[in-house]
């Protein structure tokens, strides 16, 4: 690994437990250069987002990263948060020291277009939260889709429940129509369903393996998994949390835990009844050409385990 | 079995194939009455469904049974068939000869009314096809949905990929607002989705079974199934065909091969790219309380045999 | 007039004040022979309107003309009625005696069938409710389209603020479905459309000059127009109310009353915001065959003379 | 006049041929300070777009007025030109010399925000094409809506027939759901539709009155006018062309000219036949606070003539 030049990723998120997961994993992993986080709604409205984010950066030791402020609500529905899930802050239990830092002038929509055409072919994009500052970019920028290296994101529910609405998985849910234009915009995409992440699980063992390393990465991740944890037992019966975050943004160093398909993909964004659902062609009854890559397939315990060390390394390394 | 009074049962149906074969199950079975057949678009053409309807009876023994004639297309959307499914003709590489029997003048939609409202309580509606005909009755007599005995129903993909949409199963998309309609009006309902109906696979090793005893049916059903496995191993990569309406016709006496929730479910009526898809709210997102009976699971292989085993008790009748 | 045989017209209908005007109209006009009266729900519940208009016949001299009940809720909205137009039980302030009549056993559905095909290219349907009957009856016997003479329907806005919603006319609001599935039959109809009929309207002049003659039918008209010209005040601010129905009933026999054109129209059923809206293409932008004739011009002042006088000569038979 | 400061305006436009008289316009009028202008996609692409705005600052004698490129497509709906009003390059058979000045760096989105935050309350907003880049500028920066002194949007046929489907105007229909963004942003806005622009007819005769000054700008008016006549001749059948945004533009500095009210007013956004309808709650009947103030009389022939004088100004001026 150390022979390759790091990928270059903006991370698009909205912390959020499983994003502040995820944005500590891209912090622990050599194979990615993280250029920046832009921060939009989602899990706990903008402000919130842009604080976690910055707490996170500074404690996973990267406080001099940038955070780029971005969209404040969906582009056309009422704003819809996820604070049951993540907690009134956003962060479960955890609370963090406010970070010295603050987040940059610069827009998130500016953030995303400038780092993506100032190398074009060269950036990678994960955008883990709904998906309006990745629209308002390509709106703004059409070049955009034809300059990303690619783009992961976390979100859909193909042929699972939907976890927000019966159909609805929330990231789509909660911005169908932003989803909807980055579909469209022949950006080369890979899509990272709730269907897979939802069994990528973390569990107090988990938890406990990091606690006894003792300090603040280990004492945040058991205080705000713990809450996650206690919301997955409630909505879904499970005595685990899905880190659905963290699992999409590995796909862009550990591919060989994910098997794809490329297919064609819509969202719906008229309909009240069936509003974010994913709909997948999976045996081309519409006759479009793909669209999407889709995970079908992950290994979620050993990414699991890949992740628990990663947290393990970073947290020596910080010690 | 012989105690007990055979329930009566009104069958809606478009026979094709699989109706067809529903069609000879009821008539092997003495748990159940067969008070008629009111036929609908669906399959094929109306004039071809009732033509079909009139001469399984005939082979099935049962050439007096009443067959009415109903409705020739959906409520609102265009006319729909699956003859690519069920032959030019319905009934696959089969040909039976022209019934004698003529259909009743009655209208498809009256004879449901006047069965199950001269005997309130005790007719028990099977719907195997498009709800079109089941639709008009609810409106013509709003007392319907409380005087029937309960309904089954043949439809709906739920959490399976649809059969004719990537969401869409045939018998929901073919007319969704009659579908919305029945859902909504009270009636005790039992959906058997495609979900479900979906493995419940007849092979060349049964057909071949009930082609030792020789004779019109094993012929029939040989010549029907023949074109039914040739599609399903087309479109789906199975070598078998899935024998949908049988299994929910034999929910009626054989309830101990299901395993049924009850739910919510509506039926999307607005957005093409959806239309048709029957949402369950499987955890109970939406509030509302069940208007559904779902069967979850079903003892395919049992029944299949069963099933097996009532066409060669009835080759022996006829004999 | 008298060399001529009358026209048999069907009224299908809600009855409500207008309505109750329009039966009044057609027992005082020999140009026509009222065959029946088929009622469905609409500006009252469905069993209101069946006593008003058994007590309206037996008003007007007609007691023995066959009332059908017909369809008590639209296809797939909610039922929605207009008792703020037309009072708790439909007739404003008026109280007719109970009617000694009973309905027919006869559906009205079944009615309409039953007298169209009887006599096809002979009977002219004129609606002036919801058209839930007359889309069920389509449904029923696809044949009605090509055998009724021609239908005539009040409804609809094109160009005028809906009388419902924004946008939406009463008749075509309270069930959209039924309307889409009649413009789209292929029956020649005319719609007379509330852009026109708001302006026939019907002054207390005109109900003092029709007092002058005393008996029953100048008081219940009295009584039910007094309630309705005060919510015609209330709610648009004229001192007059829109005789709606009479006027649509009208065209049979006085079409040099009116002027019209040929143009395509359809309904909007899926969105909330629009629900009902009748889109007319007046421009051709659509590319679509007209499937409607629109009256676009009506003399309404001399219609509401000729009303006038047809009542006069009602009272004055029946005196 | 002289003695007030004039009012600083931003001019959100798509030019085509009204779009660069009200361009002409603003620069003869001292009662504003045209601070730039912001260029959408809308009569024709966005390129051909920037190029006109720019050669028509030249041709107006401001060849150093900003000019920003901005969304060279609506934010869901497949992109919609309207070539034939406007000719192949947008200004009908008129064609000017390419501008010297370039486009500035600046994306429209960002200058309409720097401009409007940089001096909140003082900024008047005139938006004459598709809502595209004003929608976008709300979402990025949303503190705007707030701080833009009052916005000026041509668009919507309210009671009026469409001019692009039967429903549908233009500038609404071609972004609806931009529309409805800015619709809900709480900014004050003034809404001056097609049904009242399509009246304000400019003719051969203003066309003449203006030659006889000789020069550029009457040359271009004449050849750009020329084409819009002939199209408004051949849709309309009228001998005139409605100058729309120029008219929009003048209600910043008068006001007399024109007659408004407050009222509720959404847009369609999800149905295809009713797709950008602007719905006015005339009467009240939605409960919902106005969110618009509708311009309801305007007096056209007054604004002409105002125009022509304005026009006469200019040329004088630059001569």
């Amino acid at each position: 690994m150390a022979a390759t030049t790091p990928r270059r990723v903006l991370l698009d998120t909205d912390p959020g437990i499983d994003d502040a997961l995820a944005i500590l994993l891209a912090l622990a992993s050599p194979e990615i250069d993280l250029v920046g986080l832009s921060v939009v709604h989602g899990n706990c409205p903008l402000a919130d987002g842009v604080i976690n984010a910055l707490a996170v950066l500074e404690l996973g030791g990267a406080p001099a990263l940038p955070v780029a402020s971005g969209c404040d609500r969906p582009l056309l529905r009422p704003p819809h948060t996820a604070l049951e899930t993540h907690g009134d802050k956003g962060l479960g239990y955890a609370t963090l020291p406010r970070a010295a830092a603050k987040p940059v002038a610069e827009h998130a929509v500016d953030l995303l277009i400038r780092e993506i055409m100032a190398a074009p072919g060269e950036v990678t994009l994960v955008a883990v939260g709904p998906l309006t500052n990745v629209a308002l970019a390509l709106r703004k920028e059409p070049r955009l889709a034809g300059a990303v290296r690619e783009c992961f994101f976390m979100g859909g529910a193909l042929r699972a429940d939907g976890n927000t609405t019966p159909l609805g998985e929330f990231n789509v849910y909660a911005d169908p129509h932003a989803a909807q234009i980055v579909l469209e915009s022949g950006m080369p995409i890979t899509i990272m369903p709730w269907d897979i992440t939802k069994d990528v699980q973390f569990t107090q063992a988990h938890v406990d393996q990091l606690l006894a390393r003792g300090g603040p990465i280990p004492a945040f991740i058991a205080a705000a998994t713990r809450f996650y944890i206690e919301f997955h037992l409630k909505q879904f019966g499970w005595a685990a949390c899905s880190i659905n975050d963290p699992a999409a943004l590995a796909l862009v160093w550990w591919p060989e835990l994910a098997q794809t398909r490329e297919l064609y993909m819509a969202v719906e964004t008229t309909s009240e009844l069936t509003m974010g659902k994913t709909v997948g062609d999976f045996n081309g009854m519409l006759g479009r050409a793909p669209n999407v890559r889709l995970v079908e397939q992950f290994d979620g315990p050993e990414f699991v385990r890949r992740f628990v060390g990663r947290m393990e390394a970073l947290i020596e390394r910080l010690g």
